[in-house]
């Protein structure tokens, strides 16, 4: 019988019986599919891809962006992200914490690189007028996704929308209609 | 001429002179101001506090809750929370991250104590008919606090509102007003 | 067959099948048994009470003190400690290394907070008239306790009695008598 | 008087302070210089580029390869390496530690993604007809650069002749021929 | 003007200064001074008495023991500790922590190996006829040593002696007569 | 069933069953076999050897020389080296990184102490007249070590020749002769 033993949730491999697949990963020249919500797919290379990242702390991605998509705010609860511009021309930015809360952004051209700082939420979006595409490095094989509109309007089950109305100060009927969409 | 030096931010001292009151905080006894927005109030012993707890890795808060006050959907950055009730009633609940955003809800009461992971949006809100009021142990001397409807709504300068728009899937009209309210 | 693989020593679960259960424990609102040699007892919420804690960073405890209880000298081998007096007034203290020995103490009241450095010896005592309680958070999920008395005069086997004697600069009789009670 | 307070070496800021400009880099557009003996160049972007790295956990670099250029064996004392061709076709391998020494090496196409693990040995070469070029990831901000010839037979002052010679079991005037190419 | 910045309490030298030196302390052949109470003595060589080592992770020392001489039972409160018997014949053993307290020791000979793990209380004693030699490595720059009878009894100002005659189970008179020898 | 979970690729055991043989090795008195081409033989005590280290950040190794043997440039991808000679003496030296390469060396008499930062190419050679004996404190359980010599011009399969003269700025023929010896 053969156990597999979970080692932050993935498996681990024999260090004598590791093949340079165990380190390889294909597709990061294919453009992602945009044509969803918010124009903009990430296409992840993390230990869920590619288990031989396990314990390595570090992990990449591709982002692709249709015409004013954008990838909306987000948070990495476990990395700090370093990204650059392969093609286009994107707005990027991020908030400080309480009880600051500045927005730090900049318009990005081909060949420029920006931080955005582990745990902190931020954004990306196309502003120029063709595709735009964009290459970041995460600071762990597990960096964690979360979609601040899909888990606070989108959770299930829902968080009770009379909290949500007072957190955004909306009317509850706003809330349910923002629910509705996720 | 002193020269303070900062390690994390935050003055250290030599060890030869620390004293009681270097560790030493008062007031968690305290009720604090709820008559706010959300009707919760957070009293943090953190290093900006208290300066000894640089490099500890450990920090402490209380947080008062006025009959159906909330403490809104939020993230520290650099911290795991430990919570539990003092008094009252207490319904808390965390969102896990992509795809599932599931939603980890309970009811609390008196003497309960629930774990919110590093990194994940969580929420507290009085369920009782009185105040209620928590402890809560932090993984680190300086967690950090995003309240997401203020790094979202409330970021100075704004996040675009057309970005907004389409992240929450609302009419600009509907961002435009939530942001005028933070 | 089931095969429960441990990380730190204790179970991991399917990150799918986690449930607000695994985040909850009940219990810390209810007075300690303080009828013993030392007149205080300490409720712990660490990985073995709490598996949901495992790799978290953190953990809770309550302590209750009988009049003039005192929770004896001792060190938490992997975990800074932060406490708070929750009711009635509790002399805390801890000791610096070598060389200095210092010791670094403060009476405490009602909403007061005190900080013991990872793997210092501390102590805490009821110095009030009626019974008190502190409510604590260690910067570990597995902080560990190593009582000194019991440690090092309750060992099982023995630590030899001439080195204790020497160590302690006692006779040999006065360690046989401290052994016998442990 | 201003003073700079360096952590891990380099300046820190206020964290009121902070601007879009420090957390941007320029230039990764723009194709290295590959006119030297190996025929590649890495354009780091790391804390000695952008500061504001600084304790983030983070770095990348692009690297440029003329038709059959080298970027020759090297190690990252403090970091795993994650790379993603951008053109071209690129050979890469590492070698395992000691004993076994298993050269783990693969032919890379655009948009395939490779990793090093943390400190050893590892090498690319151009394999293509036209210049190459690789973008990468670093699990540090300042993740050190080893070429093993240059560290070796390059040192300064030189390591001694006939200690290489036994080291590589080649006669020291071999030895001599080598370290006059540094 | 000269700022010196403290990382950890140490100063830290540009990278491009550090000379051999730096690197480098001497003596670890000669005796320690074993004529005091214990008939132990410790050449330590941590980042105290070299500061090349900040940062590092690592410190080493020397331990020398009378005939009958012990190294009295400690914690690192940093650090694990790796033992090898240079000379002589060494008993040596460590105390699990509660609730078990189980001393798991051993009679070590010349070029024997034992590990403390981080924070657990040991000790060392000769046990042979000579004088007996260890050196040790230790898992930290900054590794700190709490004597437990020093730090106990030891403490200035005292702690207060019916605290550790409750601890200790013995009358207070005990605790005086202990205290006033160190 | 049994089922042996890995932690790092080690077995761990209950903290229940842990005896004093767990923490225990022996042998580091004697010499090791230095009839070979280096004319030096490491004995590693890391957890591989004994596997209680697991977790536990240190190891230890004796080193011993023939008159003019050498410990070849070699790295340590996961640990600082300390190192005390216990006879003879021994020239040791380490390179900084790119792009300064300085060599930092010096002649170490019994007693001395030298350090090897992480992941830095070093080596040692016997400069005296008879053996000499080191022993060295490593700031990882599992260390790793890569000659190289070795992983460059003896991995399995070769590292191509054409590189490696590129590399090392030598003709083919050369890298072949050099290959064909490991």
């Amino acid at each position: 019988m053969e156990t597999v033993v979970l080692v932050n949730g993935f498996a681990c491999k024999d260090a004598k019986l590791v093949q340079a697949n165990d380190f390889f990963f294909s597709g990061l020249h294919l453009m992602g599919n945009t044509s969803n919500a918010v124009g903009s797919r990430v296409t992840p290379v993390t230990v869920a891809q590619l288990p031989g990242l396990n314990t390595l702390g570090i992990s990449m991605a591709r982002i692709d962006f249709a015409p004013w998509g954008i990838n909306p705010p987000h948070t990495h609860p476990r990395a700090t992200e370093i990204l650059t511009v392969i093609e286009g021309c994107i707005q990027v930015g991020f908030v400080t914490s309480n009880p600051e809360n500045h927005l730090i952004n900049k318009v990005l051209q081909k060949g420029d690189v920006f931080i955005f700082p582990k745990g902190l939420i931020h954004f990306q979006r196309n502003v120029g007028h063709g595709n735009a595409i964009a290459i970041v490095g995460l600071s762990s094989q597990n960096p964690g996704v979360i979609t601040v509109a899909n888990a606070v309007f989108g959770a299930k089950p829902d968080i009770p929308n009379d909290l949500l109305a007072k957190a955004f100060q909306v009317d509850v009927k706003v809330v349910d209609q923002i629910q509705s969409k996720f």
